[in-house]
């Protein structure tokens, strides 16, 4: 195994945090995506983001295997070694959002199978996944520059997914009370809201890395 | 940094993976109480299974410690490095198992609170906790010996799960529509459905890191 320099180290170390970002960004306009096929019924967009996790999930063993070399041949300490295993566990997230705006994607192809309209314009939903992204975006910030502050800011928006999250599944259980032809989409939409949520708590987990990163402490954000 | 003998470290590795096998153990215990206390509509033994989430997280903190010394203090190479990374992995999807037991558990308590009875004796939700959690003690077997044959039978046990989950699916939409005051339990249901499927794909997921600890090589063992 050739020996690296201290300086290459960290060039490698500034390529990770790149291709990390990166994927973060592809995960983004995966959720953006997702559910905007939703609100549009667009079978065609759906189909795209379903495909496209693949290429997630590839970026995803590109970036564990650029781990795997980083710690097997050099033996980073303190800081540098937590920045690699936040870094592996952060690509855990964020693969795992991707797979919810996969089955997010997967609804919409049921839906539109049903050849029924929405029951409602979503407006909640996609406030939602707003929310979801400017999260992923600010807790990979929180990772790339150490900043704790910025992580300690993604419970708040976290707190607001969470209430529109139980906001959205009353209104839905009063749909499909008071009509009956409701209830399988109102329960496809219930479980799309509840994959935001959970998208949420992955972003919220990313936090959680970028503040263990800086402390050294495993701290939880939400509960 | 204190420089450790081969022998220690093995003797290291071996405590690890005992260490994950409890872990294991505990989160197993942890489903099948969620799901007894469901069925039973039993609030004590669902608070008891909340209040556990916090001995998983722990334990899970006090692995990732232990793997983190071994890689800081040894340089494992190949396979020792696969098992420390596979480890590593591996704690996440058992600490995500305990979750989603916790969140069947908060449903118990949520069906409790509106002092009515279930809609419907439960067969096919503990069949499914039954099913996880063997998949949970197989693919933890597989990834502590090594055994890609048992990794490959876990997807097999992953197929009967997801069968199961489509099954309560439909059958849960229709007692919704026959007759709309069962729709907030049944939702409720669907749901705990839907974790259970989770918690097998999580252990499917140990599977697949049981076979890249053997082959080197990651493997989707579900689609």
């Amino acid at each position: 195994m050739a020996a690296i320099t201290r300086q290459t180290f960290h060039n490698s170390l500034e390529e990770l945090q790149q291709q990390i970002l990166r994927m973060g960004s592809m995960v983004e306009q995966t959720i953006a995506r997702a559910v905007e096929s939703l609100a549009r019924l667009n079978a065609e967009m759906a189909q795209a983001v379903i495909d496209g996790d693949k290429i997630i999930d590839d970026m995803e063993l590109k970036i564990e295997q650029e781990c795997l070399r980083l710690l097997a041949t050099q033996q980073p300490m303190a800081r540098d070694l937590r920045k690699i295993v936040a870094g592996f566990k952060i690509i855990t997230d964020l693969e795992r959002m991707a797979d919810y705006a996969s089955d997010i994607a997967q609804i919409t192809l049921r839906i539109v199978a049903t050849g029924q309209p929405l029951i409602k314009p979503l407006i909640d939903i996609p406030r939602m996944a707003e929310l979801a992204q400017e999260m992923v975006k600010q807790s990979l910030d929180a990772y790339v520059r150490g900043d704790v502050e910025l992580a300690y800011n993604i419970a708040k928006a976290d707190d607001q997914v969470d209430m529109l999250h139980n906001q959205i599944f009353r209104e839905l259980l009063v749909y499909m009370m008071e009509d009956p032809k409701t209830i399988s989409q109102a329960t496809y939409l219930l479980f799309v809201s509840r994959y935001l949520e959970r998208i949420a708590d992955h972003a919220t987990n990313i936090g959680e890395e970028a503040i263990y990163l800086v402390t050294g402490e495993r701290k939880e954000l939400n509960d």
